[in-house]
């Protein structure tokens, strides 16, 4: 039995800022917030609530909407983060597995990634559980930037939400994963990094990296598959922001439509945009393959295929 | 095929403190250095090596010793540290990545863990090749302790030593991977932490956890694998200090000599420690089963056999 993904949850903050008004505040009209940046809203955490308290909100729900999951038959936990709750340790995962009272026979760690955090960490997470003999998996994604965004950085304070999602891999699902690929340029790490606490982008660096990259990545992931554009239903690409998207999915140019884009009310919630997107369209729908991209800090990269069982 | 242990290479600082002359500063005698802590030297970085150049180090060293490995092979490169070079983004695998020369179709993330993270490293590492497919992957180890530890803290100074390593996993490796048991307890979190970016430790604690823990995890390991202490060659379990190691052993009863003990030049190493021990006693052996236990921060514990193919 292969491990593949049964459900997913979210969490979303119901506070958050109002980005017309903050676009007003430098100077941006409506139709840039909601054309180029792609949200009007910015959900915020509490300051009060940690990493690990939105990771905790997520997994509450995925368990509600799973009575048949028990929280005791859960063996593997990966926090996937890099604004976790402690100054680089303990990890988060550890904190998340008390709070969620969770076994202490859980193997838990913490991967950092970034926007490409969600495709690597289904890997990751089923390749851990495939080769410890594992059989209930929770990948959570949980970067919240607002830990780190300056308010008075126009470049990226009208972009980030805060947000966190869990998903429950096991056996059985119906989703699987199938073929992956993954890159990664250390060259451009300066063009997304923080430093004395503050985010700082590039964004003319990176949105012309994910331009360059992503739709050459996942032409040849669909080559190496044997598959064309017209075999992949939806693409759930990161939502970095609406012009990103947009462009991607142009440079691809088979039906560009394909490409969902849903991030109006949620902003870039880094690792969370791609399980948020397959939470709310894929999972319930009738398609059969879906092609992943994420893409972001490092510089990193990763595309994989999830396809119906 | 599957993947195991191909070969390890590591970097001690040469430059570090005679932990003699430290212990006298603060009343402690030599047979407490060497008998209790267990190290005469403690290997410190430079001041300019960050992070990812000890990983180069080691990396570097596992290249010169195994020519037949090209750099534009490695797929993927995992760096288990909680004292990356950045503030938390972007993940010190990338810059390694690009330090190190490697092609930009590679990998790469970190996993945050501490004393553990070998023991879960070699399984991630694993699991995420298997699952994408990948054939060549380095799992790079190095927690410079030096950039937390407070050189006038009586209670941790005196321990750790700074240190990498670089294992290469790989198809047709002489040790491969057998059953592994994890664990996770972060109602211990507290006892193991950095706060306003200094270390602390709760030594007492820490020591009563490993001792509680681990001999019932590893006679739990072999019970579920069918096998005795017999049939174990040596145990290598993390390097945390001699007193915890010769704990641990007695603690355990069956033949307490097959606990390897070789931190004198190094110290505490944290997820080096057991990879160190690997590379100098384990690889050129005759040995055909081995043990592994790691133990630390989180509270996070794993344990796993490896055995000759």
């Amino acid at each position: 039995m292969m491990i593949g993904i049964k459900s997913i949850a979210s969490y979303v903050p119901v506070a958050g800022v109002d980005n017309y008004a903050q676009g007003a505040k430098f100077g941006k009209d409506e139709e840039f917030i909601l054309g180029k940046i792609g949200s009007t809203f910015l959900p915020r955490k509490d300051a009060g609530q940690e990493t690990s308290d939105l990771c905790v909100e997520a997994a509450n729900t995925l368990f509600a909407n799973n009575p048949q999951l028990k929280r005791e038959s859960i063996d593997v936990l990966i926090v996937v983060t890099q604004n976790g709750d402690e100054e680089g340790l303990p990890h988060t995962a550890a904190i998340v597995q008390d709070k969620l009272g969770l076994s202490t026979n859980v193997a838990a760690f913490d991967i950092s990634l970034g926007c490409s955090g969600y495709v690597y960490g289904i890997y990751a997470i089923k390749g851990f559980m495939e080769a410890a003999g594992l059989k209930n998996g929770l990948l959570i994604t949980a970067d919240p930037y607002s830990k780190i965004v300056d308010p008075e950085d126009r470049n990226t304070t009208m972009l980030f939400g805060d947000a966190a999602t869990a998903t429950w891999m096991g056996e059985g699902a119906q989703w699987q994963l199938g073929k992956a690929k993954f890159g990664t340029d250390g060259s451009g790490a300066p063009h997304l990094k923080v430093s004395n606490g503050v985010f700082f982008m590039n964004g003319r660096q990176v949105f012309n990296f994910a331009l360059l990259k992503v739709p050459a990545h996942l032409h040849e992931l669909l080559g190496e598959s044997d598959l064309t554009p017209d075999d992949i239903d939806a693409f759930c690409i990161h939502q970095g922001s609406a012009a990103i998207v947009d462009a991607v999915a142009r440079r691809f140019e088979d039906k560009p439509e394909k490409f969902l884009k849903d991030m109006v009310e949620t902003g870039n919630t880094v690792s969370s945009s791609i399980p948020l997107l397959i939470e709310k369209h894929v999972l319930g729908s009738s398609w059969k393959r879906v092609a992943l991209s994420g893409f972001g800090v490092g510089l990193s990269w990763g595309s994989a295929i999830i396809y119906k069982d």
